[in-house]
């Protein structure tokens, strides 16, 4: 079984408050150096059989149309290499 | 400028309810094969200056202080290539 990633993240124009509620408070908490934060999704995919450009394109189909709203977020896919995780 | 993504996700053990919505609802819209499903967060953080070990150990406390509950979520911490997304 592999898993795939799909990583939805606003697109870099639309104003992301959560991710700015995170970097005001940065500095109080005693971080500095943190120019700009952005928080999203990311989904963890257990996916049966092999992870082939069939099964890609299909979780494609699945993040573009479920996952990620395409309006105002931007997704990727990628397959997690478990020897690196 | 740097940019270093920390992922945070439930820990194994713990029930992860809005993966598995994700996951129930996959083979009603006609996603068949997805065995599980674990919904968690993504965090890119612009960093100023180098990202040495100092920065990486700052930003790993941040994430271990701050990002994560680390009673019911683990995380990663890695600098993203910019070439490669």
């Amino acid at each position: 079984m592999a898993r795939v990633v799909v990583d939805v993240m606003l697109k870099p124009e639309i104003l992301d408050p959560q991710g700015q509620a995170v970097q005001r408070a940065l500095p109080r908490l005693g971080f500095e150096g943190i120019r700009d934060v952005r928080q999203g999704k990311r989904f963890e995919l257990e996916v049966e059989g092999p992870v082939d450009d069939a099964a890609l394109a299909r979780i494609h189909e699945m993040a573009e149309t479920f996952l990620a709203n395409t309006v105002i977020e931007d997704f990727t896919v990628h397959v997690e290499d478990r020897a690196a995780s």
